[in-house]
């Protein structure tokens, strides 16, 4: 199904980018599980542009909870968030001049012209703002039960962050950072952004998430595997164009003995000595920590000439992508990441343990 | 769904590396597409153990279709293959002595001790076999429409084939390839795979996946994306653990300017000078070729050995993978991502076009 | 999926009776539709309380839609209603006191005291409101096809209307009648409600719905034929508990050469000389009207005094249904059930020739 | 999805009449669910034509599992069985003359001609065999958790066996009648089938299904209501053109005063004081019996000549269908009603408990 994800906890998303309102709708959480406002208001900021290093375009997120909590706990029936969409300047957008690397002539072609084509329509990164405040709901409820989930910037352009240690430690470290980078990166990051930014250029970056806590024998082999639901999940995220587990392509150049995770009892547990898997073997979590990474590439909107088309005239034309635009999107992606993780493991977790497990 | 993929068209997938067969369904397909056996067997070829490279493991593929075809044509209703388990040694595999980086310890825990574990059981790569052969169905249809698929192995330890150039022409040169390779690095690659061999041990690399002719507007916006369904497919193999489209990681060191697909009118058609995005934007077919990578890991099954953990026993036990095991199986999978892909890309056009599409 | 209808067009459903939005997505539908605010507003009438019959409970239906439409056509993206709860009493509802055959009992327990109770919730007959609105742009888009869908009252206590004759016309009749009926009984039927309400009490019903120029081959063998689709999708309407196509149940009386549909080629087309089969053989549409009959039972609420349980005192008490309700709710659900209708047309219709279908 | 029944639980069917095997693939039963094959061959037995009253054509339904189960248990892998179609007369059957009230028409128009309509091919009764094997194990896995399911003719021409009383007790009655009733009237069905068969014709009725033991809350509001999706399920049958739960139709005739089922506390339980919604409110299971009725028409083969047309001459035929059939396919369907039922419970706890609760 073209905009709804999940099969036992649901998400279907909606909305364009110059209309009233975004939103999106959570069915099949638990009833019981506590909403904490203030903690979706936390998480929306982290996604907000913030600082020297985003768009100067205002967003507040004013969102309103509009059914499934009752009392300040989840109902058990679908739970749907508004989110209004203030401070357009729906000018800065010409139809008919596709922007390259974004999702205009496809858009376009797909729906024969009818598309609200403003802002980028459906295909907005606005979209994800519900995905984080849903996400939140979904992230603290599986705090409750030990799991633990975050993200960060593992590359970004020259710059490297560490790997993750301890998660759950290094989640704490990164929910007081405003570009969230584990070590003491922050500054060298901003600095890169900022001269993508004086180019009138943009720049990408690698994504790290760790997922600690999960049981063993969470996800399926072969066509609902663990990899493949956060996969497309994933993919979803407008920017993302690759993701690996674990060692991923740098499994590519080494041998089998090099690479396999041998396993252990310790602490009268089997764990494996390695983690060159990611948690995962097979399509189902093997009791490790979940390591993946998300390739994003540098935001397409750049206010540098382009070449292009007017679909129109039928005409080649040059563009410098107008409006208030991200150098880098990364930083805003990384909360984006965390929340639709979360989404995705409260809905495994369903379907393995049934309705009321998230309770 | 565990075992289904697909929405309009879809695939379900059953059997147990040492019972009597294993098998999949594939329903959904337009009724009236020629069903050429002998092209089944072609591509089933392509997977087989079949040089010094591979397993000594003898494999025959006497599939026999058991309903949906009728006169050589699809029915229009499930299409049933079913393929007997020949030359099994069931007394090479130990249940409780768990195999690192293998399915077996997921296995053991999240079917309680139940599961069929002889030769890595539903786990197995043999169930690759009928993704194959409904694959090459698939495979041939899409080409009556003028859409081609093919994948080549990229990297395998140190050696390198090139990059799609014309996906219709490649596909001709690797169709005759026993290593499927592009350029001249058959030998080369081989000589790698023998040497993982000689030291017991394995190797991975990196398959490339091309399709050509795919029209303007394939695929979905959000949480059906055409980068996301290829993603869930691919993640289903076992061994592959990372993906990327077009650049993918390599978008993560350049800027905007470098990476962004400038859009012209050639030959009347509107097209991208350069392909870094795979051929999709905003999860939607662009009309140019669509390019992913996939990161294969080495086979985790090594005559090396390893530290591991005998279940039964809790303890810790040294493990040396007896069987007969192939020390590259990208080769082999090479042509399981070809079909799969071919697969989906059903799937993706009769969702689009509508059932009758393919006839 | 719990409220998730149709695979290629899908309505997700959210809310509940006293908050501030009930409203639904409807996603999948092809772009460039026309959305026609008058008729949206011409069908939520009839759904709506206005006449001596029904409850005195206000209901304005002030729906915004939010998404989905561009200037007046749909954009091909999710299309999103929310409709305001207004002029709701609460305190009309105890939250502990189930009310017989009402959901309040599996609610409490299926939702362990978190479910919003006020006004019946998520299982208020209110979230129909957004399924009209929704369902009628549908209808709107399939009188464009020459696909006509309808529904009238068949029987409400010992009245009965005559059976449909040409779907088209019996439409245009029944569109100006406020109650559903295609003959004169109208007033009859007002009258078996009117004492039905004198005595604290309610009336049920049969409905019977027709929808004529659907082509042949519409719907599925096995486990979507058109028969399961459209009963799964009516048995989501509070109060429905049957459903038959064709004759239904007076099929168990009589023999085989009264019922069968003989064939006969007239006006140079295949048709059937009778209807019995209501239009459907093998769960796929014939070329026949689709006929179906639903079984709709008397409105729960009722004012006289019943036998219930206190689910916190653990108790038996008397139960006298407060609040505002309609003595017979099938002239209201008529509405929905042409409307839902609709939109299982279109899902269907949309499988079969592609998502460009109803533009 | 077309042949993909359930979502937690899902049932694969393919196959044709006249081809080699038919079959099924049931996919996420939790693993270790003993595998009774005697079981399976008893509940066969009341599906296959056995006396005076059915068909006789002789089936053997040796039927063989080639997956998911391993020493007698389920693996938790897909359960895939095949049975090899023996004692088929293709030439008893005509391509291009349609038979009345079957599906050779719509299947013919609906796959251009590509269909196998040899003995009716997908659409063919046959395909309920693999159903009824499936079944059985989900029959007894339901009953090890104090679940009974059972079904029985409710009445055939003019003759009308007893409703359900203690469905428990009532199943073991069942278990041994030739005609599945509860009451003495085994004779006089057989009396009117046999009337039947000797004017060349066949006769209807209703099937009555109970299932005792299910716990308060399974199922889901609006679109996945327990009546919805076992309507869905019944409607797959062949035959089956009606579906009530409770007092279904006669709901039209009453008052909510006399059809609303009171509440009451009794041995420390909530039970309602009659049972006419057939235990189920809101699309949810209020832990009182559930109890529904079916539709059966008569089986249309019927050897009395009737009207029909050749395809491919054009033109009005007589017809009087060949072959061996049935008189009242009403009594192999009864089997096959109760095993599918339990399949749609089975998914139905799948996803209200998680993967593991049928162990």
């Amino acid at each position: 199904m073209k905009n709804v994800l999940g099969s036992s906890v649901t998400l279907t998303l909606f909305g364009e980018s110059h209309q009233e309102y975004i939103g999106a709708v959570l069915d099949g959480l638990s009833a019981g599980i506590k909403v904490d406002e203030e903690f979706i208001k936390h998480m929306l900021a982290k996604r907000r542009p913030s600082s020297l290093t985003d768009t100067a375009r205002k967003e507040e997120d004013n969102f309103k909870i509009i059914s499934g909590v009752f009392n300040g706990y989840t109902t058990g029936s679908p739970l749907t968030i508004i989110i209004p969409n203030e401070n357009v300047r729906s000018s800065d957008y010409d139809e008919k001049v596709i922007r390259p690397s974004h999702a205009d002539y496809v858009s376009e072609v797909k729906y024969h012209g009818f598309a609200d084509y403003r802002g980028g329509g459906h295909f907005s990164g606005r979209l994800t703002a519900p995905i984080v405040a849903l996400g939140a709901i979904c992230l603290k409820a599986l705090n409750d039960k030990g799991i633990f989930i975050g993200s960060h910037i593992l590359k970004c352009g020259a710059v490297e962050d560490v790997h993750f240690g301890d998660i759950e430690k290094d989640v704490k470290v990164l929910d007081n950072k405003v570009i969230p980078v584990i070590s003491k990166v922050e500054s060298d990051i901003e600095k890169e952004i900022l001269k993508a930014k004086e180019n009138l250029d943009s720049i990408g970056g690698v994504i790290q998430v760790g997922i600690k806590g999960l049981p063993v024998g969470v996800g399926s082999p072969w066509f609902s595997s663990l990899e493949g639901v956060l996969a497309n999940a994933m993919f979803s995220i407008g920017g993302v164009k690759g993701i690996e587990f674990g060692k991923g392509f740098d499994f590519a150049k080494g041998y089998g003995s090099d690479n396999n995770d041998a396993f252990e009892i310790k602490g009268g547990k089997v764990v494996t000595k390695t983690n060159n898997n990611g948690g995962i073997n097979g399509g189902i979590s093997n009791g490790m920590p979940i390591i993946f990474n998300l390739a994003v590439k540098p935001t397409p909107s750049i206010a540098k000439e382009q070449d292009s088309v007017d679909l129109e005239k039928q005409e080649n034309v040059k563009v410098s992508v107008k409006g208030r635009h991200d150098p880098a999107i990364i930083r805003r992606i990384n909360a984006v990441t965390t929340c639709l993780t979360a989404i995705v493991i409260c809905d495994e977790l369903t379907k393995k343990f049934g309705e009321d497990y998230l309770k």
